[in-house]
């Protein structure tokens, strides 16, 4: 479907020549890095200010055609496909660092700052933005879908980490959340309710961040494990004694061997506990010293890798583990799960999955978020064989299932999208009609990013 | 007004006879510990469980009364006066810790327990839960209030605590937000707004938390400055630094003499900093030592508090600062103030009021959450001085305004209840018709604690 004529005029009045229906550019906005089939915009707009954002909205809206706000695309619930056509508003050239304090530790940027770029800009000044989901996604996308990832057991998710907002609402009006202040009891948190929002109650255009000073000394180690049970308990432990742990990554033994193969590493095949430290000498020195204990408690085996550049490669390959297991099945599609539970059933809910992994004949490596309670089983998947995909389907069924059982979540930060909307519906089937109301009070009209989440 | 006879039926009929209307019972209903005028509701009910608090709330939805939610009435802002009249549902008698994982240090209980109930239950399975406003509060005031306080800077406010709510809505409906997973992108982030909402979206129940080990080493310190600017510039650079203090508590010379004179001790009369350092032994050591060399560096004193004995008699006195300085004026009545701002800006933004202070002719002691940005200065004030009160009124508007112009907010941690409505339009007045459309949804008949935040 065209966009009318007028409406194509007004964008072209706010943006000059940023934007585009080529269809190549539509294609490019039409798809997340998940398995969800292409849905391409209308058009793709290019605003590089809130206020060119803002009017562009204001525009859609009176000409009742969605809005679909996108970073650089690296969600994985399929939350930026078009499924109602409309105008893609492509937020990457809003890319300006607008403040920072170094006193404050806090910095306000523009929705379309990567987190690399703005690590970039702010570590020459000791300071440092964790929150770490693996892609080189924008704030403004971490915001909206409220990421985590590698370190959130220590510095927390993007809910915990924004201090304030400035969103662009379905008709327009341009409103700011929160502030500078590290707390604040002001009215209701409307920052909180935007972060994890996805774009469908506002479009995040600006955002003001905690920053963290970089560590004084920074230690990291690999441990291999007889078994998983085993690398989970040694994570329990941890945490019961309050080990300021920056990172805790699980791998199991299909994703070394993808990570070996992917990176040219020479990792132990077993299951394997990452570790980062982060904290002043003697405490990093002391933390890791009690996690080297509880290591050898349970038979494991524990290897440092002080050097930077030990670590940087451990990391690097760490991040790089989806695309190591894509390449294990050249060809294929990845499809990555999201539950998180209570730590006390990790273990079991992992070994569960496993077992079912082999009974439904699927190639799914493991890595988590341990120390959350969050893991992924990547399902790497024949594009061609529809019963593949079936079994995963009915897999990842029995798996959000067990989780959603012992209290846990259908997704742990990949966000609900289109894909995950039957199990929202089962994880709050009181609060989503709560959930509801509030879309209805916020876009009546539908206009921003409709049929995503609720 | 007395209430319809039906409504008292049915609210008989639900809880029997733990309801009063005895004019005692609602005089200890009608106000909090602020300077704010009492204003009884018509009836206090007892509820002892989730079903019951429901049951009532739908009786008075449909009868057209307001509900006004009650744990121990230790806040601050006049958040639970009966404006409108209606029920007091007083929550203090749903006191059950309902379930408790040692392994997830994860806990949920009902509305009515308090935080040093939940403390002697929980530490001795080696667990703390650490948020602490000072007032021995109920979990669900602090969770409704969004409370936060000394531990903050360490450990984070309810907000980054709080997990998962059951939530009796404006209709009587029960919903349950969050879980038991430590993070969760499942849908809008129902549990943040519920926190905060200060009662008026829905009444919170019952509360799953985080909470922490006990830390293996704790040390206290108390260190005395030539001025507030040298206190301040030593908590930046601890922050600077990452070094994991648990707490850092401002004092001024009036604070600490009133401090002095009520509980008998003998601190020396300065601007003073309360640290606490929570952590593995040496890691409370190095930060300890660290500390030491910063408060070195301004020609500040440092000493120790290593015993336990020592620490709590330091802590108790510090929870007990607001009852010294109203005891230092007998009679009087006390007025917190609550800015919380940017904390390069702290330091100039108490030298301001300070002067302010001295030019109004007002008694106003101070104590801070320094490490946030937070404090307090205490109007104590003659209750029959109504020029006294115009003086503190007028001063607290021009500390906000200066707290506002530096990115702060009116309200750090005690809310906007009843006292601060203009403010929170000011601070936020674009945001102000975001919260009203959400009110207007989520509780359309001003049921829940209606004139209170927006």
């Amino acid at each position: 479907m065209a966009l009318a004529t007028s409406l194509v005029d007004d964008i072209t009045a706010i943006v000059g020549d940023r934007w585009s229906d080529a269809e190549a550019e539509l294609a490019q906005h039409a798809q997340d890095e998940s398995w969800h089939p292409p849905m391409p915009p209308d058009l793709v707009a290019y605003p590089r200010s809130t206020d060119e954002a803002a009017a562009i909205v204001r525009a859609c809206h009176a000409a009742g055609v969605p809005v679909v706000p996108f970073g650089v695309g690296t969600s994985l619930e399929g939350g930026i496909g078009a499924e109602h056509g409309g105008v893609c508003l492509d937020l990457s050239g809003m890319d300006r660092i607008m403040r920072l304090s170094v006193e404050d530790l806090d910095v306000t940027v523009e929705a379309g700052v990567t987190r690399q770029a703005l690590n970039d800009y702010v570590n020459p000044q000791g300071l440092m933005f964790p929150v770490d989901p693996g892609a080189n996604a924008t704030i403004g996308g971490m915001a909206a879908t409220g990421a985590s990832g590698t370190t959130t057991v220590r510095y927390g998710a993007m809910p915990h980490n924004v201090l304030g907002l400035t969103v662009v609402m379905a008709d327009g009006r341009v409103i700011r959340t929160g502030g500078r202040a590290r707390k604040t009891s002001a009215g209701y948190d409307l920052t909180r309710l935007f972060v994890g929002s996805e774009g469908t109650l506002g479009i995040i255009t600006e955002i003001t961040l905690r920053l963290y000073p970089i560590p004084e000394s920074i230690a990291a180690a690999t441990c291999t494990f007889a078994s998983i049970d085993d690398a989970v308990n040694v994570v329990i432990e941890a945490i019961q004694l309050a080990l300021p742990v920056a990172r805790m990554e699980l791998l199991d033994e299909p994703a070394i061997e993808a990570v070996n193969a992917f990176d040219d590493m020479d990792l132990t095949v077993a299951p394997t506990l990452f570790f980062e430290f982060h904290g002043i000498t003697g405490a990093v020195d002391a933390c890791a010293d009690e996690v080297r204990r509880l290591v050898d408690e349970v038979g494991g085996t524990f290897a440092w890798a002080t050097e930077a550049e030990d670590r940087s490669r451990l990391w690097h390959a760490r991040h790089r583990a989806y695309w190591a297991m894509l390449a294990m099945r050249p060809g294929s599609k990845g499809w990555p799960t999201d539950v998180c539970v209570p730590i006390s059933h990790l273990a079991e809910q992992i070994r569960e999955a496993q077992k079912d992994l082999a009974a439904s004949d699927l190639y799914a490596p493991l890595v988590g978020h341990v120390g959350d309670g969050n893991f992924h089983l990547c399902y790497i998947l024949d594009p061609d064989d529809a019963d593949e995909f079936a079994r995963a389907e009915a897999h990842y069924e029995r798996m959000i299932t067990r989780a959603l059982d012992v209290g846990g979540t259908c997704t742990g930060e990949h966000g609900i999208g289109a894909g995950k909307r039957d199990f929202l519906r089962r994880e709050h089937p009181e609060g989503i009609d709560v959930m509801l109301a509030i879309k209805a009070a916020l876009d009546p009209t539908h206009t921003l990013n409709p049929g995503k989440v609720v």
